[in-house]
């Protein structure tokens, strides 16, 4: 057994403490990976804080790891020690289901293991990334580029595949007009993603105060919630990176004959749709969860060939309380990420 | 200037009456058509009755109209005097947006004419297919195949291309498992379609009552309400025909890895989905209005192709009133067709 220390939180109101976890020993197909950083992703908070599911405590969260492989399995063939690798929301699934076989494990049916708050084959909970060491089957390890920095490349492994996985599925691509709602820590990969794979970007969100970035980014256009009326029938997709409730008709009025508005944001009250507003157009809406290992491993060729990296506010392990509550008030430009040197700091 | 006799009502609790109304001379790219059959859909009831939107009194209902070539305008190459010809719910539109560029004239958003209680390029109101003629534009005019008998061809021109454009669009082929939800007007003709694309399709009713006409209309499966459960993740594609509110979520959670529900009613209350059921399985939502003239020509011949007729209840236009109120509950299989003849009868 593999020991690494990791912060923690006891209770949904307890502070994080650095703790002592088990790792399993380095299995055939397994990879034991030093752990660089860690992005803070909103889901964490809402796991650590018991906002959403059921929580297994101590809770030890992160799902966007970045780090450099220190030892692999006899078995196992792409990875070597001294490589750089990630890991995102899974670390292993049934293997067996259409979804699985299909390289859609975030879709699996019958055993997806979350990086943390999960129930892993050993029937132990899981422990995700704000810790020192993981070790993982070799699946479910995607290989970062040597030129994406492991700071800005840890958002991708979840963000990143969040946001690229509905711009590959409904088509963005040159002479497509794509809408990305919200400019968060989803929204700003999604804005380099949308632009690199040629599309006219527009960012749509409720205030001006990150247009200059946006356009940094490579947005073609900023808009806010006042100029809706003046962008109806004009989008081929929107990606609605919005975690709460919103006006989602007023949303799909946005979108030209036969566009997709994919919705990511889990909020509390049901989505409630005009069914005129769908037929008008042909519209679609759509729902999507993180990508498959495949197609994580094609983002990250993508974003390394295209210099797209998460932009990011690397933290010590000591302020995880404050970034989880300047992320709930949407306060960080884009990403918090844990420097996971850190953990053992008073 | 053109006379016809016509059924009307001149209010929304008025009874029909035999009225004349005038019908314009046939321009260079006009067709007179002189109607045999023409279908009732719910539509009509809801027009007539005043239950939606704004109706023009009096109005004169049906866009499912069948009949046969009398005379063409100079200009029209595709028809001749003697052919078989079928209208459906437009009588124009703008043909310069890029909906109607696309062949899909009915999301034309600069001036879409329906076919009845429109407003016509003359301003008038446009008075439909409960009459013995009618003078439309040769590209809203589709050529009605030989084989089709003309009162079972008559509902095709609305619901026959309301199924046949989503199931196409959203790939009913053999391999894929297509749900059509209601097996009425729509879903008998959206089973036989299905059938013949080569999909499994299975019929979801709220009733056993209906499982041998399914079953003889090509249902290789017959599901009721109290089965859902049983088959959740089952279906690539669901085509909903229900008018009214349903149980949504519950019906999207029978979608398997990326399969699409397609929702064809305008329910009184908006759509309520779980956003959570969108995510998982990669779900989508889509809206579906008709479909386009080229769609409509290419519905005929496959239609044809395949012997797929409406199964109609022809009735007299005396019964109007008793096959709408029929209609409204639902009581009917599957299609109330008009006889055109009968119009001038006390």
């Amino acid at each position: 057994m593999i020991t690494a220390r990791a912060r923690a939180m006891a209770g949904p109101t307890e502070p994080f403490r650095t703790i002592t976890v088990e790792r399993r020993d380095v299995g055939s197909h397994d990879v034991l990976l030093e752990i660089a950083y860690c992005g803070v992703c909103h889901t964490d908070v809402h796991h650590a804080r018991a906002e959403i599911g059921h929580t297994r405590y101590p809770i030890v969260p992160g799902h966007e790891i970045a780090g450099v492989v220190r030892e692999v399995g006899t078995e196992v063939a792409e990875l070597a020690a001294g490589d750089r690798g990630g890991v995102g929301c899974l670390v292993d699934s049934c293997r067996v289901c259409s979804a699985c076989r299909a390289g859609q494990e975030s879709y699996c049916r019958h055993g997806k293991v979350l990086t943390y708050n999960g129930v892993g084959r050993d029937g132990a909970t899981t422990l995700g990334g704000y810790s020192e060491l993981v070790v993982v089957d070799e699946r479910f390890v995607a290989r970062i580029p040597d030129s994406l920095p492991l700071d800005a490349a840890a958002p991708l492994l979840c963000a990143g595949v969040t946001m690229y996985q509905p711009l590959r599925r409904w088509g963005a691509a040159p002479g497509k007009r794509v809408g990305v709602l919200g400019f968060g820590g989803l929204g700003h990969l999604g804005v380099q993603i949308s632009h690199a794979l040629g599309a006219h970007t527009t960012v749509l969100e409720r205030t001006d105060d990150r247009r200059a970035d946006a356009e940094r980014l490579g947005a073609d256009d900023y808009r806010t919630t006042g100029d809706l009326d003046a962008l109806r029938d004009s989008f081929d997709l929107i990606v609605s990176t919005v975690p709460s409730n919103y006006d989602l008709t007023a949303h799909l009025d946005l979108l030209d004959l036969g566009g997709t508005l994919v919705n990511l944001g889990v909020p509390d009250e049901p989505l409630r749709v005009d069914p005129y507003t769908l037929l008008t157009n042909r519209r679609t809406l759509a729902g999507s969860m993180s990508g498959g290992m495949p197609q994580t491993r094609e983002m990250l060729g993508f974003c390394a060939e295209h210099g797209i990296k998460a932009e990011v506010e690397v933290i010590p392990a000591k302020q995880l309380e404050e970034a989880f509550d300047r992320l709930t008030a949407g306060d960080v430009r884009y990403r918090f990420v844990l420097d996971a040197a850190t953990i053992t700091e008073a």
